[in-house]
């Protein structure tokens, strides 16, 4: 594995070896429950998501396995819409396909594991798989580490103010 | 590529290298919008999906892009039970999620495509793409190849008496 980012507080980002894929693991100040909570309740999503600036609105939003979804970035003015739809939605795990719709043909399937610590903290371990190698290194090459790591400050920002 | 299925009428079947996937190709007596009905319509999907002698019922199935669906197979007397999501449901492409719920924890991502070969003949293009190698070697071993060419036969058959 090649670990991409390693600094205090940021996601270890690693492309995985052999898989088209690449996985994130960030240590957040709460429970999975929280975790599982920041990742499902719509209102609480769209305070965190992207990277600093980004203004989002939620399309739709069905958080259960079964149900789909869709949001929109906008950022500088410009919008980034996403949409997926969730496979699984429980309490320890939640997988998802995703697409953003500026390459509408490809496809990643998320899957994200919730690893409690002990003293409050858990490990919040996401693969994302992409549908070629092509998709997965046009991800790391997109700058994703910013909105990964923005995303993640504003959401221990959200748990230090108890918001969740 | 290691085509592990090449006899007459039989669905050419390949792991794919360095990818944990799975590549299905089979050419069919039929247009590209009977072969997207063949996998959406459930009235259709339950006559010929599985292996011969399969009695299947649908749980729920809503084939439109960010809908779910949920079947049963039952094979002497014993049920196996598949769920998943439709990422993409379009003319063209059919994305799903898919889990055989006797390994719950195991997703693969099924992408679609159908190839108009001309004279009324169209080629079926699948990957499945899974979430280890493990899971993917496990399904090259599983047999499944008996359910594929079974279901596409009686497929065959379906569109031989103008059933779709």
């Amino acid at each position: 594995m090649t670990t991409t980012t390693t600094t205090d507080d940021s996601a270890t980002i690693e492309a995985v070896e052999n898989m088209p894929a690449i996985t994130i693991s960030r240590d957040f100040a709460a429970t999975a429950a929280q975790l599982v909570r920041a990742h499902t309740d719509p209102d609480v999503v769209l305070q965190w998501l992207g990277p600093e600036g980004t203004t989002s609105t939620m399309d739709y939003w069905d958080a259960r396995s079964g149900g789909s979804w869709r949001y929109v970035h906008t950022i500088d003015g410009e919008d980034y819409a996403f949409h997926g739809c969730f496979h699984t939605v429980s309490e320890d795990r939640l997988v998802q396909t995703f697409t953003y719709e500026g390459f509408p043909d490809s496809v990643a399937l998320e899957t994200m594991t919730f690893e409690e610590l002990g003293d409050g903290r858990t490990r919040l371990h996401t693969q994302s798989l992409f549908d070629s190698y092509e998709a997965r290194d046009g991800m790391l090459a997109s700058g994703m580490e910013i909105g990964v790591n923005d995303g993640y400050a504003k959401l221990d920002r959200l748990l230090a103010a108890d918001a969740l």
